[in-house]
């Protein structure tokens, strides 16, 4: 936790002062081993960071006076569409995409997607968000990506992901590709990734429709929690 | 695992047969789902690729005849010198590094390397074994990346680091550089990661004063398991 989150309902009321308990007290008491008058990095959920000074801390509150003047860092321009991961897999990907400054991510179905991982508790909103908080603290950034599922393929390549491509340049990781990944984007991009074992052809061909160009990364193959930073850092 | 390793002792003497059990034959068997008369991609462990045609498989052991026919794809020119990760994230960084292509990896002791950690059983050598085997078997790779253990920071630094780095480009990831990470390098890198929390002051200067160049990859500060994908992406 490089950076201690914020939310509005922290804040005593019309005050500059924040009241925090649970995950985020034990954290600057037990791990940061801060004290009264020590000064933190913190961020408001969706707006700007900060400092804020301890102003009491015991067992069952931190109290902060907080101070807001810089804007979090830029995010990247780029949306990914992910072919569902396994649920252990997803949690550490999600905090990952998070920290690098993704702020759009499509969870799509595919062939190689086992359809339990739809109905894993890792994709209701509590859970989801409490993973990328750790990416944003984590990051030191405070705005949250947008998360969509959709467990259709067929239908989201057809009708949503045109108007999802338009104005990017899409992209989808496929080791088959002719082409390497191209480096230092100036624009947007769409970048969709498969599942661990790939998009099956049938899959590839509808991307392919849609206007997606196919690149690759190398003659490794790599796990998606590897691949997907490893393309970003191609990419930006 | 899209290769399947195989070892000396695997080979029916004097033959271009194998005979396989365990670990492998159960992925074989109930992941990959083959059977008889399929091919599979193998790799000599230190030695190069071929096909395997499956010519038994049941409860007990999987047959295959092999054809070796090409090299395993190149290593990455580069040594990490990695502050011990904590072991749960070691085991993922090991694997992801060895499929990325590293080939010469050393562990050394740093301020905010937890004691316990060096008493990890993971750093035993089967252990270790086991999640380069898992990463070359990923990225369909045959050679061991040698690990070296450095639990003494400062001998390590002053007396063994100058003759590492000689003929290459030694750089320290470090959040607070002046400089980018550089691109597309042609040459040898020796790159030094800390551990979370980063290395103090003083290990930095340590670097420094053999020859390291600080460099940053960017506002965010990011886990070691993203921070190496995304070093080495920008490096080559």
């Amino acid at each position: 936790m490089n950076l201690v989150l914020l939310f509005r309902n922290d804040f005593i009321r019309d005050t500059n002062r924040v009241l925090v308990t649970g995950r985020r007290l034990y954290h600057v008491r037990d791990v940061l081993r801060a004290s009264v008058g020590d000064s933190l990095l913190v961020g408001i959920a969706g707006g700007d960071l900060g400092e804020a000074v301890i102003t009491l801390l015991n067992e069952e509150a931190l109290e902060m006076e907080v101070k807001i003047d810089s804007p979090p860092p830029p995010p990247l321009p780029v949306t990914i569409v992910l072919a569902l991961p396994r649920p252990k897999v997803m949690r550490r990907v999600l905090a990952s995409m998070t920290a690098m400054g993704v702020k759009r991510i499509i969870l799509i179905n595919a062939y190689r997607v086992e359809k339990s991982y739809w109905k894993s508790p890792l994709l209701g909103k509590d859970e989801l968000d409490k993973y990328i908080s750790a990416g944003l603290e984590q990051a030191r950034d405070t705005i949250f990506p947008e998360i969509i599922l959709r467990p259709l393929f067929k239908p989201f390549a057809e009708d949503e992901l045109p108007g999802i491509i338009e104005g990017t340049l899409p992209l989808v990781a496929h080791p088959e590709a002719g082409e390497a990944c191209p480096r230092d984007m100036k624009q947007s991009v769409t970048l969709a990734i498969g599942p661990e074992g790939g998009f099956i052809p049938y899959e590839v061909e509808k991307l392919l429709a849609c206007g997606f160009k196919a690149v690759h990364i190398g003659d490794r193959i790599l796990r998606v929690e590897t691949a997907i930073p490893v393309l970003l850092s191609k990419l930006f």
